[in-house]
Parts: C-alpha cells; sequence; structure tokens
C-alpha cells in the first residue's frame, strides 16, 4: 500500500486489491515507526482499531463510501468510550456516544485511529499551547504545526490517517493546513453538526476536515454533512453546485497585503495569483477593509466571551489547570459586558451588510492563509502577538458566515511549505472544492509530507443550475424586453445561429413589436438569435410570463444542440410578414 | 365621507366622488373636534398637510396605491423636518429623512397627519410611561390604550386616520391593537425597514402596522415593506402565499392558559377558539411550554442591554430625563455580562429548534393578545407587574423570528374589546392576512370604536406563485410522465376543455407515446386536458425538460382564459395522426 488517499483506497477495496485488515495492520505500523511529534493525545489501542475491522469484514466495500479509511479525530470532538479532553486534563470527561460527525464516519466505514493535540480548546493557531506537548511541523520540527488542529493536520500531511477532522472557530482548521501542505476545509456553518464537540464559540464554531485532496475532503464531507436536531446551530442547507468557469476571483488591494516582513511569503501569494490567472479565473481587486475589521472583533470584542462560557465553572474553580497563555486568552472574556456584546454584533450585522457588496463582482477570494510562518521557539517567546499574525486572513471567516478552504501553494526557499485560502459565501463549498482541486494540482506536485504526486484533479461534472434559451427577439441584448433576463439574473452566454431550417416572422402587434421562430421541413434558414443563461428557479416565472403565439420549446442551433428557446405557434404566422431573408431580428429593425 | 378605510377611500378617489383636499380638510377637522386622548405628541400643521395635498393634485389617483391616504406616525420613527422624542424630550431630534418605510408611504400617496404617543423608548405595554400623557382607551378612558405603540391604535380605532405605523419588540404593536378593536400587524422581522427607527432592542424590532381590516393592513404592508440596503437588519425576503384551507390552528394546553383572573377574557377567548372552529379551521392542542419560556427571556434575559445600548450616552448622563418606570427597566440592562448575553443566545437557539416542531403539525397559533386589560390607575399603581402580565403571550414572537396579527374577537361585559393573535413562521404574513380578514368579519359587527361594520373579507385572490399548466397526453393524472409534476410538488387542479380553436395530433415515436395540441383558425374543436399547478420554483426544470417538438406557451380554455399549456410545433405534425375527433388523449389510448 503507497497511499492513504481514500480515492485510491476504496478503489483497491472494491477490485479486491486490499483487504481491510492489511490496512489497518500497515497503518498501524506506521504510526508505531513514525518520528515523535506529539501528534496524539490518545491512541486507539489496537484491539479496539481490529473490532473495527472486524465489523467491516463482514460488509462489502462497495456499500461503505468510507470503508476501512482510516481518520483521525480532534481531541475536542467526542469519540465514544475514549476521553475528550480539549488539551486540559482537569476538563477531560469520558462521552457515552459520539459527535454525530463521527458517528456518520464510522457508520460509513471509517476507521478511527486516535484523538490528536490541539492549542487547549481550540484557542490558538500555533499548536503551541497544549500540556501534551508542542505538535511540530511535518516538514521541520524546529517549525510550529499551527493550530488549534495541529495534531489532526500533521497526521494527515505524514500519511499516518486518509483524513482528519478538525475545528475551526478562528482559522483553526485552516491554518494547520496551509503549515503542513495539504487541504483544510472550513465547511459553510450549520453543514456539519457540532453536537459532541467542545464549544470555542458556540455560536460560531464549525467541524472542519483535512485531507490529501480536495476530491477526498469532498467525499468525506458528504458522508459527515446533514441536519442534526441535536445541534441548535445546525441548518437544513443545500449546497450550491459548483459555479462554471470563468471564474471571478477576488484579491485585496495591494495595500492591504500583510506579510509581517515575510518576502518569501509574499513572493509565493504573487505567484498564486498569478497560477489562479492561468488557470482562467479573472483577478478582481477588491476593497477587503470591511473584511478584515471583522477579523479584528473575533479576540478584540466580546466573542471571547463565549469560550469563557464554555469553560465557565473550570476557569472560575482551577483557573490554574489551564495552559497559562489560554487561561490569560480566555479569562479576558468575563470583562465584557451584554451592552458590549449586543453592540458588536450589531456591528458585525453591518459588516455582513458592507462585505455582501464584494460578492457580486467575484465567486471567491483569494487569500494568503497566512502571511508567514514562525519557529516553535518564537511562538513561545511571544505567544499573543505571533498567533494574531497568524490569524490576519482568516478570523473574520466564521463570523461572516462564509466557507473557505486552504489548499497548498508551494513552497519557500528554506523548504516549508505556503498555503493560500480560498473564501466563499455560505453553501459555496462544492466551487471552493472543485476549484482547489484544480489549484492543487497546478501549484504543487506532491502531497503532504509525502512522496506521492498530486492527482490531476476530477473533471467538472456537475449539472449546472442555469438553463440556456435561445432569444431571437425582443429580449436580445439592448432590446426592449431584455430586462426580464437581466431581472432575473440571467448572463449572455453568445450570439449564435439557428440550425438552416427556420422561417422568422414579424408578428402584428406590439410594442414590443415581436418576432415568431417557426421550424419548418423544408425551405429553411439560418437565423440569427443570442443564448442567455437564466438560473433555473427564475426560469419559470419567465416562460409563464410568455404571452402567445409564443412560448418556450427547443430550438436547433447550428452546431445541432437543442437548446431551450423561442418557438411560434403556427396559426399565427399566417398574417405575418416573413422577414427570413434578413437573417434576424436586428436586421429587421434594421430596415425599419 | 363616512370612512377612512383605505379600500372604500380609493375607490372614491378613482370614481372622483371624493377629492383629496375635501378628505383631509373633514380629517384635520374631526381631528380637532375629537376629545383629548393624548393620542399626538406633534400634529403636523394644517400648511404642511395642505402641501402634500396639492402635490397629490396634480397626480392621479389611479397611480398611487395610498393616494390620499391619511396616516398617523408613532414617534419613535423619523417624518423629516418634525421633532423624533420616543417620548422622551431631551432625547429629541429633527431628522433630515424620514425613515425609509414612511418615505415609501409617502411616494405611495400617504399622507402623514402627526406623531403619535408611546411607551417611553418603546419600552412597556401599557401607553401610561410618557411624559405627554396617558393616551387613553376608545372605548373608555379609565382604561388602558395598550402600550407602546397607543397613539397609533387609539388615531386608527377613533377613525382620525386611515391606518398608523408602529413598532413591536415584545408586543407593542399587538396589545394595542387588541385593547382598540383594531388589526395590528407584527410582520415578519426584517420585512419592512428600520432604518430612521429610534431602536429598542436593535435585532428584534420591527416596524409594524395598524389598521381597521386585515385588507387595509395589506395594502400598506405592500408599500411599506421591501428590502433596504440601510438596515442591516433588513432582509430580501419572499413573502409565501396564504396557505390553503383547512388551516390547522394551535391552542395551547388548557393548563397552560393564563387570564390572570380574568373569566370574562376566558370566555371570550374559548368563543374565538370555536368562530375559528366554525370558520373551518381544525384545532390542534400544543404545548407552547417553550414559547413562554422564550417569552420569559426577553425581559429577564439580556436582551434588556439593547435598550441600554440605545440610550446608553442620555442614561448615563442624565438619568433623570426618563421616565422613572422606564429609568428602573433600562438601567438594569447595564448588568448583564457578555457571557450571559451569549449563554441567553445559545439557549434561545435551542428554543427556536424546539419550537420549530410545533410547526409541522399547525399552521397558526392561537392565542389571547393578552390574558386581561387594565384600568389605568391599577397599571400606575403597579407598574411592573401589570406589564410582565400583559406579555405574556406576546414576548417570544420576536425572538423566534415569528410573524404574528392581533385580531379583535369580541367585547366583554363591560363594552371593552377583546382580542387574539394569530402567529406564524417567518415569511406567513399573507396567511395570516387572510386567515385575520375571515376571521374578523366572523367575530365582531363594527370597526375600531366607530360605527362601520366590518367588511366581509375578500375572497382569497392572491396571486399564486404556483404555475398553472395545461397537460393534454402523457403528463396527465395517471400516465407516464406524470411523475415529473408530482416529483415537483405540483398538484391536480381540475380536468376542463381547451376552446374549440384546436387540433390533437398523436406524434410518431416514444415510448412514451406523446401528443401534440395545435392551434388553427379554422376547425378546431375542444380538447379535453388537465390543468396542474406547479410551484414556480419548479417550474423552470419542468419546461427545460420538454424535448422538441412539444414546448409550454399559452393554451386557451373553453373559459377564455389564457393558461401556461403544452404546445406543438407545425412542422412535427405533418407526420402525424390527427386524433381531435376522439376529443382528448385518454380517449386515443382508449382505441388501441
Amino acid at each position: 500500500m503507497d497511499t492513504l488517499q481514500i480515492s485510491t483506497l476504496s478503489t483497491s477495496y472494491r477490485s479486491g486489491e486490499l483487504r481491510v485488515r492489511e490496512v489497518m495492520e500497515d497503518v498501524l505500523a506506521r504510526i508505531d515507526a513514525a518520528p515523535e511529534r506529539k501528534i496524539w493525545i490518545k491512541r486507539l489501542p489496537r484491539e479496539s482499531v481490529m473490532s473495527y475491522v472486524e465489523m467491516l469484514e463482514q460488509r462489502s466495500p462497495e456499500d461503505l463510501p468510507l470503508y476501512g479509511v482510516p481518520f483521525a479525530i480532534k481531541d475536542n470532538i467526542d469519540l465514544a468510550g475514549v476521553p475528550t479532553t480539549a488539551a486540559c486534563p482537569r476538563f477531560a470527561y469520558v462521552p457515552k456516544r459520539s459527535a454525530t460527525v463521527v458517528q456518520r464516519l464510522i457508520d460509513a466505514g471509517a476507521i478511527p485511529i486516535g484523538k490528536t493535540n490541539l492549542d487547549q480548546f481550540a484557542t490558538g493557531l500555533v499548536g503551541t499551547r497544549s500540556p501534551y506537548g508542542v505538535c511540530c511541523n511535518s516538514f521541520d520540527p524546529a517549525y510550529i504545526a499551527g493550530g488549534s488542529s495541529s495534531g489532526s493536520a500533521v497526521a494527515v500531511a505524514t500519511g499516518l490517517v486518509s483524513f482528519a477532522l478538525g475545528t475551526d472557530t478562528a482559522g483553526s482548521g485552516r491554518v494547520p493546513a496551509a503549515f503542513n501542505n495539504i487541504i483544510g476545509l472550513k465547511p459553510s456553518c450549520g453543514l456539519l453538526s457540532t453536537q459532541g464537540v467542545v464549544p470555542a464559540c458556540r455560536s460560531l464554531d464549525v467541524v472542519s476536515i483535512f485531507a490529501l485532496t480536495a476530491a477526498d475532503t469532498e467525499t468525506v464531507l458528504d458522508v459527515a454533512r446533514g441536519f442534526d436536531d441535536a445541534d441548535a446551530y445546525s441548518k437544513a442547507m443545500e449546497l450550491a453546485q459548483p459555479k462554471p468557469d470563468p471564474l471571478r476571483i477576488g484579491v485585496p488591494l495591494a495595500d492591504q497585503l500583510e506579510f509581517f516582513g515575510d518576502e518569501d511569503c509574499q513572493a509565493r501569494y504573487e505567484a498564486a495569483c498569478e497560477c489562479a490567472k492561468a488557470l482562467g479565473a479573472s483577478l478582481v481587486r477588491v476593497d477587503i477593509a470591511y473584511f478584515l475589521e471583522a477579523a479584528r472583533m473575533l479576540y478584540e470584542g466580546p466573542w471571547v466571551a463565549e469560550r469563557y462560557a464554555a469553560i465557565q465553572s473550570l476557569i472560575e474553580s482551577e483557573p490554574q489547570a489551564l495552559h497559562p497563555v489560554t487561561r490569560q486568552i480566555i479569562e479576558s472574556g468575563a470583562r465584557a459586558s451584554a451592552v458590549d456584546a449586543f453592540r458588536a454584533q450589531y456591528r458585525l450585522q453591518e459588516l455582513r451588510r458592507l462585505t455582501s457588496a464584494a460578492w457580486r463582482d467575484i465567486d471567491m477570494l483569494l487569500l494568503p492563509t497566512t502571511g508567514t510562518i514562525y519557529r516553535i521557539d518564537e511562538v513561545l517567546g511571544d505567544p499573543l502577538r505571533l498567533n494574531t499574525n497568524l490569524g490576519f486572513y482568516t478570523n473574520f471567516v466564521n463570523l461572516l458566515d462564509l466557507a473557505a478552504i486552504a489548499v497548498p501553494a508551494g513552497f519557500r526557499r528554506d523548504g516549508l511549505p505556503f498555503g493560500v485560502t480560498f473564501v466563499a459565501p455560505v453553501a459555496q463549498d462544492r466551487t471552493l472544492l472543485s476549484w482547489a482541486g484544480r489549484f492543487h494540482a497546478a501549484s504543487v506536485s506532491h502531497l503532504g509530507a509525502l512522496a506521492e504526486p498530486v492527482p490531476a484533479p476530477q473533471p467538472q461534472t456537475s449539472v449546472s443550475t442555469n438553463i440556456r434559451v435561445v432569444v431571437c427577439g425582443a429580449h436580445m441584448s439592448g432590446l426592449p424586453l431584455n430586462h426580464q433576463l437581466t431581472d432575473r439574473n440571467a448572463r449572455f452566454v453568445c450570439a449564435a445561429r439557428t440550425a438552416p431550417h427556420y422561417r422568422l416572422y414579424a408578428l402584428p402587434g406590439g410594442p414590443p413589436q415581436r418576432p415568431g421562430l417557426v421550424r419548418v421541413e423544408t425551405g429553411g434558414t439560418a437565423i440569427e438569435v443570442e443564448v442567455w443563461s437564466v438560473p433555473q428557479e427564475h426560469f419559470g416565472s419567465f416562460v409563464a410570463g410568455i404571452p402567445a403565439p409564443l412560448g418556450i420549446g427547443k430550438v436547433e442551433l447550428a452546431d445541432g444542440t437543442q437548446v431551450c428557446g423561442f418557438i411560434c405557434e403556427a396559426y399565427a404566422v399566417q398574417q405575418a410578414v416573413d422577414i427570413s431573408h434578413l437573417g434576424g431580428w436586428r436586421a429587421y429593425l434594421g430596415t425599419r
């Protein structure tokens, strides 16, 4: 077994090439042989892992989307019967049942391997704030792994598991992905249940996914997601289909970029922008001042009170049980008043409104995941300020109800990985995943800290939710009924010609005067038309508003495709003027 | 002029029977002649009113939905150039521009008459907490008018204006409606802009509408509502169409009803339940414990901090500027911590989830608007407790993001009005309005404190967001493509016949075999069809899936209506069998 990529592993299971027992023996041996990086707070005993194997041996790989896929769980997410510590031994408890997302993964055939290290109470982006040791970077042990989901990211990057669960409130699911050359998805808020997860900021927390590839991430997402009545913040959400090319990608104004003096990372970010362009995206400069203002609110505003609320009884009764840095941060959460909290929420609501304007012009933002990276000793010497620097581009995402994906974006001269994050509106997770797969294949050559190559991206096979419609008269660009399309957010696709099987008539009546396009068996000609793309949900009202004798049927274009378009009932053209010889409606209008 | 009902007034303007100048002269005379009830904080000077008249005299009543309709504005909502006091003289300011909703109403032809009295800072349900005097009940001046929108409700009930704006955070738009025998709509949160409104609880406030009838209320709603970029809490919301009969109406468990010893109100509530049943609703007992828990959170929880935040500089610099009762309440808002605020929001989020289960079984809740009513001297003697009693059934509505309408429901033995409130999920405002019109006509005989009879309810004529589609072949009930309709939640409406202008052809191809319906100038016949109703959002995908030579155009039915339906391109019937003589597709299938 060379790889733990889910896609490859599943194929091998289904072909019979691999068996779950041998894979899991191999996984356990790998973990035993791996260098000590302080990844694990608790590994599952061999017999627990093998009990999952035995259950799967009675099932078919065909039936379970994650059959025999090993995974790790950040230790603030419950696995039944195993302590949840949140990296605070005094806080630990043994849950009777697994978190909803963990249970969904196990039910789909995934095998939990252990609970991973983290910044205590998921408070931090560094991975150094843990009494279980500092989880170190998978490329250079002198450097931080990033946090708070440090152990989960390093377990994936070093090939010990196929994927891992993290959590993400401020960037905990993205920063460690960037520092370890893997994918980190921060799903839309409410998409994955947080039942059975130790809260950081209860109103903002999400469960995140680390994997080697975007395709693997999406496989895990589709198992893990779903409405959960037991989580009051869970949402019954439909994910949008991936947006079609060309994507419009926003990049910050030049003076809004902050690399904390790290020219190497700056160069890598500029290369990432070029890479996105080379993949066909159009880059748009956007002012991200309001995004950055929201980011600052996460720790400077009253949301720290949520962290205090989550551990109030512990921090008040045994403050010394906390990591000193964590304690300093969370204790400050007791100071804010309810007036402060509501006033900050008002400003956040305004910032949601103000930032929403940006999404009219762009489909995604492209940001550095972090502006720089630090050594462990640097962070230990200046634990608050350097941590704050790492959240510069990540802290606003949950507050503004956005989705984000951290993607590898090349290597610095010192061999450490650099990553970027694509950010999109809520429910656009598939747009992010689809794009991330393409960007990943173009930006780096190998997965995580492994020798495995990045696989070619999957072709975009998703069904479009737009409907193309052929218009041949007053709905064309600039003509009197064109607003019926633009009002419905329809987009111009192209000018085109029909197959040479049509006659065009100027119908009596109006204004506006309208043509009738009639297909004929013989004597037809090609007519100039326009193709527009109408959001499916608005197409019905468009059709319903069309008066007789017109309607929407199928029109054959010159390339032989059949596209929705205007047709005309035959009875109506008996009094009408045949204008087919002019070749189209615009030419007819020019003759009047 | 007998009545200020908008519907009647508009008809009279359009017929030329009434002119705006004479109506407004009459309105001003009525107000001058009315007994002093402390309705107004500021009346507009005669010349201001007449300047609106002059503008309207240059416009046509046909063009403006509220042409020449007089209205009152609660004095926590801005009218340009007129002081906004929120019933606190030291707080007063003169706004340069009107609130968005006020401007929308004026732009639609409505004429503002004055600013109305209220419980200071909209904090109260009694109408007694105002330095501008206690606005008294329109039926008995010894009794409270209800609050906080006291003046607005009494102005409508006593026939001084056609409608009035209030605000509603805890019940301020419903309690005064109940106590004055009028309609009070608390629209869905975010439906009407709160730009230009003095906040009570900024995150919960709505602008409310008082009118004599549900029909008038809906007319005002449709002018006033709409997304406003200037209000961060404004929502771009589509209102659902009224739910069809039979409606399922929830009533509390018997031991959850609270009338504070008022047997008269209890009897009236029971009669209201019987009335709803007689109108065809099915009554369902529901446990409202979680609703009541949410209600208690509004004043017992941290939301009072929002009221403090709204006037922080005034209450800290000049606390004596506040009404003593108001001051006592709002000062308590400074005490809660951010931890308290977030923890209460978590519980509220849980209560939203827990109460959502109730809406699976019911379309609306039917509750007393209040369990009892009080004399002014009673409230002055016990201002906090009696006020709290009045919010028992109202305080949860905004917190749980619901819509509500207060409707007259008969009279007590002492001649005072009793009211009920129907509550429904967000965006169901039209269901509430439609039902309220029917209930109102069945429950009381006259409008407000006037001699005018309650008009018969309007038949349900609202535009459906469903699209009717005529099917003539394989999409009919029980035939092979019918699932394309039922999969889209389409409903069978009726069997029908086309106008006698069609030919029906059996097209080659299939399975399934399909007919083509072709309109002809001469020699047509009537064809049997079915009419189905398809949700608009699913109609587009239905149309897009129809192959050539068929399409969706307009089909004329026997009654002359033009309905969306299947049409067929003429070229395709040249090889097809004319089966018109059989009268329809089912008859043809029977011959094979």
